[in-house]
């Protein structure tokens, strides 16, 4: 009997988001699932973790058939807790975080709780997808999307990810008939235009309140917005190294050595 | 009369931070300064922003001849708000955070707010540096590296950076005289090795309490973190794109095309 493998499923919207539920869904047929997800929503959460004080996981009972926890903390917090104290005995094969409800791509990678779990996941070695789909509705459907996701899970499962541990996964909202299939993209550039709303509180003290606009400033052929744009769910191959090797020679004149 | 430059500085420590105090006064001799600090606390913040509730604003009166608010936001909040409302119709040449108490070389930039704060300003088109000490404790002695970072400073501000916009600046914990100079790196390859310590609570219910322990695993010769062990101030040219360029090419079998 070949054993099962484990797939841990997390995500920024809490514990009872309908992206969790589906995503949750999908897996239940191709592994053995277990969820550790934050028991509030945690979007806009980035890579925060917690320090300065303890976190609480509780079992749950939310998914026929699925252990599962809440726990107090960031999505970063509940990957790190479920490799290092709830499955610290037994090795995860893959890690999948959301559906997200909203998009992750371009420079939203930055911001995600839900790609934050993911890149976490990565960090321990373990292989990982973040899921987000193009929509911020409570009854957006993650269903027209299912089985694409499936088959991407299942390719990982069976052959690893080569060069990268972590894929960042956008879908775009459209109906089942009308997504025209995968495509393997980079990150494109883009920028928030941002505004805040100024507004007075019921004891007539000024508040801010972000909103913004997203403006995609990258024409190359090959960016995960244009994919999107032309109704494909968009895989970025992504990782954790900031650094911009080619702007090291020109900042040599930085350099000194004390003799 | 020459305009003197706007220097936005910030951090993820708090307004009553000493590494800002310190930040500020090495700042205060080079141009303009506006401080614009979380009114907490907010290390380990990641990339976090405050989308579900409203953010406050106050002026306060901490530093000598030095424009300051306290935000109740976090480090990206910040600078977002800096940018967006307080500075609206100035240009922010630079932007500095930190100095933070505690290193944020190598992945730490990851789940830094001193380096996301940083980040930000840099996706704001504004040159922006990340100063860090590897000293967790109060007490730690910023003076040591103050001439190292008033001429980093300086020189940003008079010749710009070249293909990149953000600075990952990690300082030694050396004695003044001990610090041999500055170098320009790659971020190092590295790993917390987890521990959750399980406690109780006056009430008996179990906690868990985030603690680990960073271990290097690359030996190049042109990282941060051996820069750092060679007694230098390591600068690492950071950006925000994620994607792994060479996984490209591997992953094309994930594609699909719906005819």
């Amino acid at each position: 009997m070949k054993l099962k493998k484990l797939i841990l499923v997390t995500n920024d919207d809490g514990i009872f988001a309908p992206g969790l539920k589906a995503l949750v869904g999908i897996a239940k047929k191709l592994g053995e699932v277990v969820v550790v997800a934050p028991n509030s929503p945690q979007s806009g959460m980035g890579h925060a973790i917690t320090i300065n004080q303890p976190l609480r996981i509780h079992k749950v009972q939310i998914f026929d058939d699925v252990e599962s926890y809440e726990c107090s903390g960031t999505p970063v917090d509940c990957v790190k807790i479920a490799k290092n104290v709830l499955f610290k005995e037994r090795t995860i094969d893959l890690c999948i975080s959301g559906i997200n409800h909203g998009s992750n791509a371009s420079i939203n990678i930055i911001y995600s709780g839900t790609m934050s779990a993911a890149m976490e996941a990565s960090l321990e070695k373990i292989p990982s997808i973040g899921f987000s789909l193009l929509d911020y509705s409570f009854d957006a459907d993650f269903d027209a999307s299912s089985h694409f996701i499936s088959d991407l899970i299942t390719k990982v499962l069976n052959n690893g990810l080569v060069n990268c541990r972590l894929l960042n996964v956008n879908i775009p909202k459209l109906r089942k008939k009308e997504i025209k299939g995968t495509k393997i993209c980079v990150q494109a550039e883009g920028n928030w235009i941002e505004e805040f709303k100024e507004g007075r509180d019921p004891r007539n003290e000024v508040y801010y309140w972000l909103t913004g606009q997203f403006v995609c400033i990258d024409d190359r052929e090959n960016t995960d917005l244009k994919a999107l744009a032309d109704g494909y769910i968009s895989i970025v191959p992504s990782g954790h190294d900031l650094t911009i090797h080619t702007a090291i020679p020109d900042l040599k004149y930085l350099e000194s050595h004390v003799e």
